[in-house]
């Protein structure tokens, strides 16, 4: 896609301050009309009305896994994967000025927040860890109580936002903590330097089934990057599987694995080539 | 696992009424002495302290997909899975004795309630949603506040235990929806009828590493019935695998399978078959 292109709008899902916020800001440019939605489904919704040119949404964070819920969407809508961004993640512990750790017993954050951090707060056991909607939200929140008791887990950024000050950097587990960002479109949007395939696909649930599906990836020197399993809504038991592999749609070994695939007679969805 | 020897005690998360004590109520007996845990974790420490003899956890629902933090506290402390249960869940809104649904503003729940009771609440989003620790302890809560603007997601047993009213039933979007269960133990339990087997394995970065791995369960017949992979700490992009197949140490078939890892030299992990 082309990131020159101003004047478009783009959705992400969250407040000023969060992480969809800065990553949005860093893959197209400080002036691009960022338009927030409160849920991942209304980006969604809005790129399907035409009311934003992309969408950029969280699929996967190093340490906790794929985010499901976009994982989910992204099947049932079928929009396309343009391009990606990964962003470090470091959370802090805020809270309002001049307040210290002793004067704590509320902690907000969405629940990512928490698990990332899993370390710190079995160390401070006596706080209360409040699930919250997001952790900018959260650091707006803290903020507008203005009150000793309540810190929240948040970016640096939000901090600098909501007024905050930082009690604790970087509390987060492991100090390699990224988020992988997708950018979504409506059309497929195919280029050179293209590297990377999404698709979605549903198995038969007999021996060998994936087996004879990686097959046409190994034999066209393709490597797996990734496979998320998600369940299919009303057939417990059965799965749709995310898989990204290396490729680009205008290769010769990569329409080798199509045709493969076709030939197999498998039940799949192109998501994207970025 | 030999499920009439009475007498011992098995851990669970959460409190009275959750799924997780429904299902170990099924699984064992009613006898059965639970001891209840905050914390996932909780209950695998108390295991190796010898102070339960078997853990249940949930490991899997229907609709929204696997347990990220069961699957890696399972591949962090080596216990091996030992049984598993099934259980439909179906949620409702509960609320205290003669409130009407008009009177609602605030809901409580688990964040998995919201989750599976997603077009519910989109039908209803006037309502706010908070966050819970879980589906039994946000009955508790609303119990104990008798406050008629609050209801939460829960199970009919929870309603019974904490005196509240069904405000509205099955208010899932699946009704199909189910958790699966595991019965976790300090030791491996092998038996004839045991039918399923779990492994954690890390693959080499490269191509059709997984596409080999697969062969040795294609070639011996063996189904695979779910593969979820996870990240591993401190390793951005690197993942493990949690495969359930078909099979049975005792039998001829399976020693095939290990045999053939082994020699692909494949680092993974024995979970157990049950």
């Amino acid at each position: 896609m082309d990131k020159d292109d101003y004047g478009f709008r783009v959705g992400f899902q969250g407040v000023a301050g969060s992480f969809s916020h800065q990553a949005l800001l860093e893959y197209f440019s400080k002036d691009t009309d960022a338009e927030c939605y409160p849920q991942f489904r209304e980006v969604f919704d809005a790129l399907g009305r035409c009311e934003i040119k992309y969408g950029i949404l969280p699929l996967e964070n190093s340490s906790t896994g794929g985010i499901s819920e976009v994982y989910d969407l992204l099947g049932e809508y079928g929009f396309y994967i343009v391009g990606e961004k990964t962003i470090k993640v470091d959370h802090n512990l805020l809270g309002i000025r001049g307040v210290k750790l002793s004067e704590i017993s509320e902690v907000y954050s969405h629940l990512q927040g928490f698990m990332q951090s899993k370390e710190y707060f079995d160390r401070n056991d006596h706080w209360k860890l409040i699930p919250y909607h997001n952790t900018a939200k959260s650091a707006m929140y803290v903020s507008g109580e203005n009150s000793k008791n309540k810190a929240c887990v948040a970016s640096r950024q939000a901090a600098e936002i909501y007024g905050l000050e930082i009690l604790k950097e970087n509390i987060n587990d492991s100090c390699n903590n990224y988020t992988r960002f997708i950018i979504i479109g409506r059309e497929a949007e195919l280029g050179i330097s293209c590297e990377k395939i999404t698709i979605a696909a549903t198995l038969p649930h007999k021996v060998g089934a994936l087996y004879s599906v990686l097959r046409h990836f190994a034999d066209n020197d393709s490597n797996l990057l990734k496979i998320e399993s998600r369940p299919i809504m009303d057939k417990p038991w059965e799965y749709s599987f995310y898989i990204d592999f290396q490729g680009n749609m205008l290769g010769q070994n990569t329409k080798n694995i199509f045709e493969g695939l076709i030939e197999e007679g498998l039940d799949y969805k192109f998501l994207g080539n970025y």
